[in-house]
Parts: C-alpha cells; sequence; structure tokens
C-alpha cells in the first residue's frame, strides 16, 4: 500500500519501538503495562522530567540527562545527579516540551513519550495535544501510555493493527477524514468523542485526510 | 459581580456540589479523593455505567439505576441486580451519554460525574469532550476526578478559588477569550496545551469569552 511517507509507518508496534533513539520519561504515571516498561527497558538514552527521575532512579537506573528545575526532584537525588539537571528556563512551555527540544537540539527526532498521562486531567490533555506539534517540529514522536500509543499524523498513515483492535481518532485541523480498514466511516469530528471507540475490521488500517490528527491505539 | 447566570457560579466547591441532584458513575477509576467520595456518599440518586455497578455495590451501596448493556456486570450482580439495568440501545454513544440522557428525560439536570477518568485515555478525552454536548442539551453538569473539578462553560463564568489554585481553560468554540483573577492571559486558544497551567491571583476568577470552553480546577 501507498502512504505518503512510505511503508515506514506499517511496521509492527515492536518494530516500531525497535527503532526509538531517545524516551522521554514524563512525570505522570509512571508505566506499568509490559509494552511502555520495555520501550524504557531498551532505551538507549533517557531523559527524566524533573521528579519522574526519583522513581526511574529508584527502580535501578541513572538517566542520561533530567530536565526542569529540580524543584521536584528528592534532595538526595539533586546531590548525586545534580550534574545530569539542565535547567532551562521557558515559562512558556512545560518539562515534556523542554525534554522533546533538548533532544530536538541533538539530533534525536525517534522519540518515545512515557509517562505523560493518568494524573491530573489538565496534564494528561496537554501533553497528548503536544504531540501536534513536536510533530510540527519535525519530530516522529508516540507516546505509550499503560493502555494505548498515541501517534500524531498527518495527512495519510497506515498502521498494522489486529482486527477488533480499539482505535480512536482525534481530529486536530484535518478536512476530509475518512479510513479504510476500521469499522465505522470518519467524518470531519468537531469534539473529541466523535472519532472514539471505532475498531479495525482488517489487519492492517488507513487514514486518509487532509491535516493533522492523533491515532489511539489501544494494545 | 455580575455574570451572565448570576451569582449561582460564584459558589464554593462544597456549596455547589451539596446541589447536585444525581451522579453518573462511570467505569473509569473508582474515585478515591475525599471530594467527589463525598460527592458520591451523598448523592440523593445514583446511575452506575454498567461495571462501575460491581464496585460500587461490593463497597456497600445499591444503585438506582445501572445503564448499559450488562456486558460488563459480574453474574452475581446480574442476578440481583439485573431489574435496575435499564438497556439502552444506541451504538453512536456511550454509556455516559446514556445516563446523563436518561437523567434529563427525569427533569434531574444538576449532575455530577464520576469515574469519567484515568483508564484508557481515549474514554478520558471522550467523556471529558462530552460536558462540551451535555450542556448545550441543557444539563448543569461537571465531573470530579482524584484531580480537578471539570466544568462546560459558555460567554461568561465566574468561580471562587484560592489564591495560586490551579486552573486550566480549555477553549472549544470561543473566541475573544479573557479572564479576570487569572496569572496569565488568555487568547483564543487552538491547541488543547495552550490554556493549561494557569493560576489564580485571587479568590475568584471570571473567564470572559463568546463560545464554549472547558475549566478545570485542580483541588
Amino acid at each position: 500500500m501507498e502512504t505518503n511517507d512510505g511503508a515506514s509507518r506499517l511496521m509492527t508496534m515492536k518494530q516500531i519501538y525497535n527503532k526509538v533513539e531517545a524516551v522521554v520519561l514524563a512525570n505522570g504515571e509512571y508505566p506499568t503495562h509490559p509494552l511502555p516498561s520495555e520501550v524504557l527497558a531498551k532505551a538507549p538514552y533517557v531523559v527524566c522530567c524533573d521528579g519522574a527521575a526519583d522513581e526511574y532512579i529508584r527502580r535501578g537506573n541513572i538517566p542520561d540527562a533530567i530536565i526542569g528545575d529540580g524543584d521536584s526532584l528528592s534532595k538526595e537525588n539533586m546531590l548525586r545527579y545534580g550534574h545530569l539537571l539542565h535547567r532551562i528556563n521557558d515559562q512558556e512551555t512545560n518539562d515534556q516540551t523542554k525534554a522533546v527540544n533538548f533532544l530536538l537540539v541533538q539530533g534525536k527526532q525517534r522519540i518515545a513519550i512515557l509517562g505523560a498521562t493518568g494524573k491530573r486531567e489538565d496534564h494528561t490533555l496537554g501533553n497528548i495535544s503536544l504531540l501536534i506539534d513536536y510533530m510540527r517540529a519535525g519530530a516522529d514522536v508516540r507516546t505509550y501510555t499503560d493502555y494505548s500509543v498515541i501517534i500524531p499524523c498527518r495527512d495519510v498513515c497506515s498502521f498494522a493493527c489486529r482486527p477488533k483492535q480499539q482505535i480512536s481518532i482525534i481530529n486536530f485541523t484535518s478536512r476530509d477524514l475518512h479510513a479504510e480498514g476500521l469499522a465505522y466511516p470518519l467524518s470531519d469530528f468537531t469534539n473529541w468523542w466523535q472519532g472514539t471507540l471505532n475498531e479495525c475490521s482488517r489487519t492492517e488500517f488507513t487514514i486518509k485526510a487532509q491535516g493533522e490528527y492523533l491515532v489511539i491505539i489501544n494494545y
């Protein structure tokens, strides 16, 4: 199948995350599902957002970098790992974005974000919606949670799936939204819920649109 | 202070939830924070969304109604409480919406939704965004989570707050968005994250806009 970014999208989830260059571990719920846990364990480079470093270190790891103002880092870890802390002074954005920008500057574009959801709902909404901005900045980024992988997309994208796998599409700037391989038809959704609770009807699906949207693939 | 719906908005959180006529207990994370727990304990009428009834019953309660297809209700509860189950056949919407509509038909408009977030992110996004639709249908509805109260608003709304309390504004259809009593200025946000992480500068705040938006007040 032809897509506008070639065959690279049509990979299994495992193939996708094996190509990750760096992980951002944000300060939401620490991953417990086997898939994000494996992404974290295999990551060649890990940037922790401030307090997330505490739990990562407590589990026997050492981050490659810590982003934030150090406010929510324990005193002990501040003493031992303060040299890994990069303070980025920007009131206009959050630690997740600072971490992604820190990686993009180093040329690391294939990024997996973990721990981005599951606590405060405004953090969850903010962190998910920022994926669109990271895509605009050139990142090949996705968020792995304990329930799903969330992928920012533009125009035409295809993914491998299992029949009956639960899929949601959240529209941002797209029009002419339609799909092949999903059970229910898409339209130019104006509210988030309208694209939720779709499901795969085959072993791959393709979204065609003009513009940007998020794909949420539940495991 | 004048607002377009009078003084009723300018209540403390406790005054607000004491006026709730009914609670919808959705099938996300069961509430553990004292505030939603108290809303649930004091509710004069409780509708559970399918499987949420199991945990509610396990804790010694009996729902007034159960909405859903009964698929995720335990066999034991199906036998004992099947007479409370209202099967509403509508593939176009979810159990939370069926429960809200069930209440509106009975004339119960002051509704608190609990358990709407915290598991699958597509459910969280869908359930939060549906608040806008419920407001359009005439409900005076808000969602209480373990972190925040989420309130659908139109045009001008005022709320009591504590200085430094964390507030987020998610724009849906609004233009000319601005605020009094918040630390950072609003604009006509086009992405969700842009209105997050604001904070109260006084003991009340007012949002002025033309159109619809969500206010997230963190406890």
